[in-house]
């Protein structure tokens, strides 16, 4: 329908790299790690798994670190995100938290979701989180 | 499609309690209130409004707060959901947190999003949260 | 110091409700029920159990669910709380996570936590939340 | 009591670059942003700020955000935290959250909480959540 936004190469190497962040992820308690790798519009590239915690809902998904690492280093414009995890039969999609974290971002933030084989699926932000709310919903009411 | 799960005067019903719901919101920083109303398999409602923090990701949404009510009273199975907000020219949606947390007790459960007007528009789980994460993924990697 | 707030029967009684919310508890994941059981100013006791979710950052707490129950019943004011665990060697803890959700109602309420024989030891959210973050903090700086 | 874990020098570096990751902070709806500045035992320094979210409790604060990023690159272990916001008048504290999430990695983390003149008053994750919830308590019961 439209233009690719990344070559198939970046893609890998995003899952690639999504997959290596398993190694860090803090997740005693689920023994369910996740990683995540976002590519920022300028070629950036950064990295986040899972931190849990022993309060369960105090923990961090993967993509959220990702994500707030970028924007704590003055990254706002997103491309795409790859999502890793140890599900063989499937591919690890993000939570419906991620999605709302990341459409502040924006919607047409591509989301691809791969199994421990390194193969994926492709998604986008808005397609994963139909009729999302948008960021400014609640700004513009005043 | 498929016969509908409800009468529209049970969803008429829950749009306004979910609308009613919004006067005990505590919302003093957004200034936004929300309300819910959840509807059982067995005819049961309970209602829910957003309750604020001041540290505003520890903050609670109405979605939330209805279901965690429904199932403290030990209420499992729910058929349907209404939301409400004051917002003049959009249906409220719910965010993707609450659809997350809403997940976990079906995809099939029907969510009402309505204006203040109670006008409303109809979807259901699955459809705000395509390819959602399933409750029992983590489970079945033991 | 202060002449106490409740008497021993009525916490008795928290910490008794508090140990039956524990069957409502949705915890497939922790398998770690948690139940608590909410004193408003008025008598109403409101009771509730931790609500997990397969993301597990989503999941809400019962001391988070008993409260905003709560407040979308339109109290505001509370008196003392109590949480129980099935933890036989420690008194159960309210995790960080709800001591803030808790200071947004007052500093001064009770928290009893308790084993499951029903002994328990007593401590304040300002106690538990030392210099704790002020519910106005933000909304005094406009 | 114990001997100081870093230098005055060290500390007036953290305050500093806590202080200036304000500038990084996405917060239009509080407006409010926080700076974080975590050293970890090596040296090692991790920033981080506020990310918000229009569905306020999906944001993240900036004391995890500068922990998760820390996580996501290996490390586990540290030493300090300094947190700065906007507030001219009180030293700016970690919420209970925050609190919740560092206590994971050791209740004898140094947190200095600054005022924008960078002065600061100095405490520990265990004095800011006396009782805290033990990271191995779940996992223990197996
Ligand atoms: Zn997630
Ligand atoms: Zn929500
Ligand atoms: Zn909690
Ligand atoms: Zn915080």
């Amino acid at each position: 329908m439209e233009e690719k936004k990344i070559s198939e190469k970046t893609v890998r190497l995003l899952v690639a790299l999504s997959s290596k962040m398993k190694d860090n992820a803090h997740c005693p308690y689920s023994m369910f790690p996740v990683g995540a790798a976002l590519l920022c519009e300028d070629g950036t590239i950064f990295t986040g798994c899972n931190v849990e915690n022993s309060a369960y809902p105090v923990g961090v998904c993967a993509e959220k670190t990702a994500i707030s690492k970028a924007v704590s280093e003055g990254y706002r414009k997103f491309k795409a995100i790859a999502i890793s995890s140890n599900l063989k039969d499937r591919f690890i999609v993000p939570c419906g938290n991620c999605r709302q974290f990341m459409a502040e971002f924006g919607f047409d933030i591509d989301v691809y979701m791969s199994k421990p084989d390194l193969t994926y699926t492709q998604s986008t932000v808005g397609e994963l989180l139909p009729m999302g709310f948008e960021p400014t919903q609640l700004l513009d009411e005043d």
